[in-house]
Formats: structure tokens, C-alpha cells, sequence
């Protein structure tokens, strides 16, 4: 397999080198490409490569980790050089052709791909990790997701911003911003919002939880509630969620479908916390416990590293189920 | 009014001795308690004053800012002086005869007293300066909160350990904790449990919303899913918070309601954030939005100080209304 990674200096393509490195994958070639970074160095499994620009001929298989403008940009040289495209970016996630796949849910969307497979947002795949186990159990409803996410979430400069205003604050004793990543200063904040605001209240981050949700769980009237907010943590976001159920569940049922979940891990007597599944390719969850308000509802705080699960991680696996097609 | 301060050195009875300076009082004699702290010097509008082992008779208020422990040993002392006591602790809270009181809520309680009036818990507090308005308008029959709550929200030492983190990362580049307040390191971390875990999986902050809703908004059957988490912030807790009501209200309704209500700032077209609410006495919310579940929700993000209005402000507005009988 000749494989290229579509943004490899970014933090989820150095995220997709590791992994690849981490992995046993058929890979007889692999290419680099970038932008502002072209000509800078990677190592990958003891060679060296020079970031290249983008160019795909003779390629099988493109990951990409750059943003839907760039995935846009490059879809038609992509499509035209034959290479099966697993595109991080937001872009075709919801074209009809397009599959929009966490392995552990619905790996069998994959052979529906026409040359493009869809990696869901972070915050969404971390969530329905842990709400799949109970949709297993019984159909899930709706779902009330509120995030803690990283600043690694808004890309590599996101943690350099958070690490600056540190060192800042180390200096001098100020919080103030050392760049425009964010609106606010982030660190010790919080900023309730992600991506732009609309006329309905909710921001465009918000409202990808429901329609990749009802995608990739084939639940056509699945009901998502979404607060989003920006936190100081450096990588790994986590997400207070309760799930509700068309029938009342027990939470020993709850307990055996998360442990016995591929790619999750129960923790019952510990708490998911970024400090835990930073750096982990599974995704964690405790705090379990029956919802006050509703019969129906399970209540739980979920942790997985964006980075990884949340975007390289999966689409890796994506791409090895598709090899086992 | 002689009054004294129970408790002088920590992070709420600082801000109480900061709020009563900002304020005017009919204060005609005023003493510091502390423990540790004893023969330390506090300055109070330009006098210093020692802090001194409690001893109260003669004075006609005490403001508590200790432990529920601490309360709990002195409450018959401080019967026997006569004085009334308003106490910040979770110790009298849900005695029959003591009531619990945000004064922009039920004020009207105040009159019942029986020697002690008791200030609710912080994130209550904040949450429910914005769950009232709405309440105002038709009954709120459940609320569901996320918190974000603030390292302070632990005392003096909980800042002193975040910073003392700080320091150390910009030092060595590592994030590791430095004393027990925490359980485990809480930079760039989320840590989803504060107070200890019951069988039921709720922790003892997660109960403490309902049990103190339902007596100061007297609203018996009030239901509250809650789920406390520990951030990274310096100060300032947020909670996010969806709240049911009986009917279904419009987003206009709630938005003039919002910005009708004493002590609460509505952002329509900016975010409530620790760094906006910060050393305010007043709870700012925002995000306002539809639920996107229920036809009876309403969603939305308040910010507010947990050391003003969470606790110091809150007990002296206490003693203004109590002082108007």
C-alpha cells in the first residue's frame, strides 16, 4: 500500500505518523505533504522524508488532516489520482456517497465509500464510544452532551497558545492572550463557545454531535443537546453526557455493555480524566450513575484524546478495515 | 452593629471583610476569628486588626466562613452570645428552623430565623440566580447542571495549589501536584468528582443542588441532575444548565426575564466566563437557546463568582435584608 498524509505537520497528521508507526500496516511508500511546512524534515520508522507539496499520483490511500477548505481544494486531484481519500475535515461528511464511520459502530458503511471516507468530529466520536454500548442495549433516544475540550482540539497552535499564556503568566503573574486562536484568554477560563454562533442559539460545533450522530448510528430522528465549551486542558476532551433510552435500563447492564465495548474502558472505581486517556487510543468512561430527572435516562462523563480516537487514531482504523475488505 | 468574622483568614472570610468595606454598614465594632491564623493582622478600612481565638460575646452578627465542622463546634457558643449567625458551611442548611436563603429569591424567609440563617452552596447559588428568573415566569419542574467549578471553590489552598502547579510546569515542563488538596494534579486537567461518592454513584456536591433547591425556591418535588466537576480556573464557577418548566416558555420571555433580574447580567451578544465574572458580585448568563430535546427546555451558561455571590456577597446581602426587618 502507497500512502500519503495530507497535512503531516499539523497535530493530528504527526498524531497519523505515530500511529501508522505504532501499527503494523502493508505500507511499501509513504509520502508527506504540506504547505507553509514543505521541505521540513519527518522521521518515520528510522527514514527520513522531506514534507513535500501536495501531489498523489500512484498513491492507494490519502489521510487527510487539514481543514474542509484544503479537503476542498484538493478533492478533484485526489479523485482524479484514483487514491481511496479518509478525510479528517468536516468537507463530505454528510454527501450522501460519502460513509462517515467509527469502526467500533459501523465499520459495514465502509464498502458504501466512492472514494471517500469521512472521519466524524472529535467530541462526536468520544460520545458515541460510550453511547453505542447503550443503544446495543436498548434504542437510544436523545442524548444531552456538555463538552470540556482541549485546545489541542483547535490544532497544534491551540496548545502553543495555552503553553505561552503559561510561561506568561509564570512571568509576570497576567492571564492575557499571545495570539488570535482563541477569543478570550483560555487559560484558567472557560469559553462556552466553539466555531461560529447561530441564528438559533447554537454554534455550528454544537450541531455536528446531532447530524453525525444520526449518521454514523442510523438513527434518522436521534436528538442531540450540545453545550460546547473551551477549556485549559492541553489534550483530551471530555464530555458530561446522559443518554436516554426507549425503555428504562439497569445500570448493571449499563456496566457489562461498557465493559465489554471494544475501544472503551470502564473505569468503576476511578474517574476518566484527560491526565488518564491523554496519549491512549481508547476512550474512558465512570461516573455511572441513573439520571435524576428521567427514568430513561443514564447519566456518565466519558474522556478520550481527541488527538488520537477522537481523529487519527480513527481514521487509521478506518483504513484498516477498509483493508480487510 | 458589632460583628465578627468566624473563620477571617480564608478565601471566603476575605472576601467578606473585602465586601464589607465595599459596602455600607452600620458596623460599629468589628473582630477577626481564626485558628492558625491567631495574632495575624487584618487592615479594615484603613485599621489593622489582630485576628484573635473566637470568643463572641457581644457582638450581635457573626459571619461564618469555616467548615461544617468548625461550625458545627461552636454553634452553642455562639447561641449562648446571642448573636445571630450566618453561616457559609453545609452544617444548618437543612435544619427545619433555619432558613436557607439567596436573597433575590426568598428574602421573605430571612423573618424565620432561630438565631441562624445559612448561605447555600456555591454552585446553587449561581445556578439558581438564573434558574429563578425563569422560574418566575412559568414552574420549573427540573434542572439539569454541568459545573465548571473554580480550584478556589476549595479554599485558599486550592488556588495556592494550582499556582504552585503553574509555577512548576514552567519550571520543569511537567504537570504534577503539589499538595493533597486535589486528588490528583488539577493544571490542565478535569477532575469529575467533588465530595465523596455515594452508593447511588452521585457525589455529596452533585446532591447538595436539589436538596438546597427544593427549600429555597420551595419547590418540594424539584428534580436536579447534576454533575460537579473540578476545572482549571482560578476563580469563578459556570455551570451548564438546562431547565424544564411546566409550559413551554419563548426565548424572548426568558430573555426579558434574564435581563429584569436583580443581581443577574444577561450577555446576549457576548459569553459568560470566569474572566468576565470574576470579583463581580453579579451572576452573568448567556448562550441562551431552545433544548433541542425536550419542547419544555430551556438551555443556557451562567458564570458567576463563587467567593462574592457563591459565598461572601450572598451572607451580606443576607445581613442587609435581615437588618431592613
Amino acid at each position: 500500500m502507497k500512502i500519503g498524509i495530507l497535512g503531516a505537520s499539523g497535530a493530528v497528521g504527526r498524531q497519523m505518523i505515530q500511529c501508522l508507526e505504532e501499527r503494523e500496516l502493508p505500507i511499501t511508500e509513504i509520502r508527506f505533504f504540506g504547505f507553509g511546512s514543505v521541505g521540513q524534515e519527518i522521521t518515520f520508522k528510522d527514514r527520513r522524508y522531506k514534507i513535500e507539496k501536495p501531489f498523489f499520483t500512484g498513491l492507494d490511500v490519502i489521510l487527510g488532516a487539514v481543514s474542509s477548505d484544503i479537503a476542498k481544494g484538493y478533492i478533484t486531484d485526489i479523485k482524479a489520482s484514483g487514491a481511496l481519500f479518509i478525510d479528517n475535515s468536516s468537507a463530505f461528511r454528510h454527501d450522501a456517497e460519502v460513509p462517515l464511520v467509527i469502526p467500533q459502530i459501523n465499520k459495514e458503511d465502509i464498502v458504501n465509500h466512492h472514494g471517500i471516507i469521512a472521519n466524524p468530529n472529535c467530541s462526536t466520536i468520544i460520545t458515541l464510544m460510550a453511547v453505542q454500548a447503550i443503544n446495543k442495549l436498548n434504542p437510544v433516544t436523545a442524548i444531552n452532551a456538555v463538552t470540556y475540550q482541549a485546545v489541542s482540539g483547535a490544532g497544534a497552535k491551540g496548545l502553543e497558545e495555552l503553553n505561552a499564556e503559561t510561561v506568561a503568566f509564570c512571568q509576570d503573574g497576567k492571564v492575557e492572550r499571545k495570539s488570535d486562536v482563541f477569543n478570550y484568554p483560555i487559560l484558567f477560563n472557560c469559553i462556552p463557545q466553539i466555531g461560529d454562533l447561530g441564528s438559533d442559539g447554537y454554534t455550528s460545533e454544537e450541531l455536528k454531535m446531532e447530524k453525525e450522530a444520526r449518521k454514523i448510528m442510523h438513527i434518522a430522528d436521534l436528538k442531540v443537546n450540545c453545550t460546547c465549551v473551551r477549556v485549559p486542558v492541553a489534550r483530551s476532551h471530555s464530555i458530561a453526557v446522559t443518554v436516554y433510552t426507549k425503555d428504562r435500563l439497569e445500570l448493571t447492564q449499563v456496566e457489562a455493555a461498557f465493559s465489554n465495548s471494544e475501544g472503551l474502558i470502564y473505569l468503576k472505581n476511578d474517574l476518566p480524566m484527560p491526565l488518564v486517556a491523554s496519549n491512549r487510543d481508547e476512550v474512558f468512561v465512570g461516573r455511572l450513575r441513573k439520571d435524576r430527572i428521567f427514568a430513561n435516562g443514564i447519566t456518565f462523563f466519558v474522556c478520550g484524546d481527541q488527538i488520537r480516537k477522537g481523529a487519527a487514531t480513527n481514521a487509521i482504523e478506518i483504513l484498516e478495515h477498509f483493508l480487510k475488505l
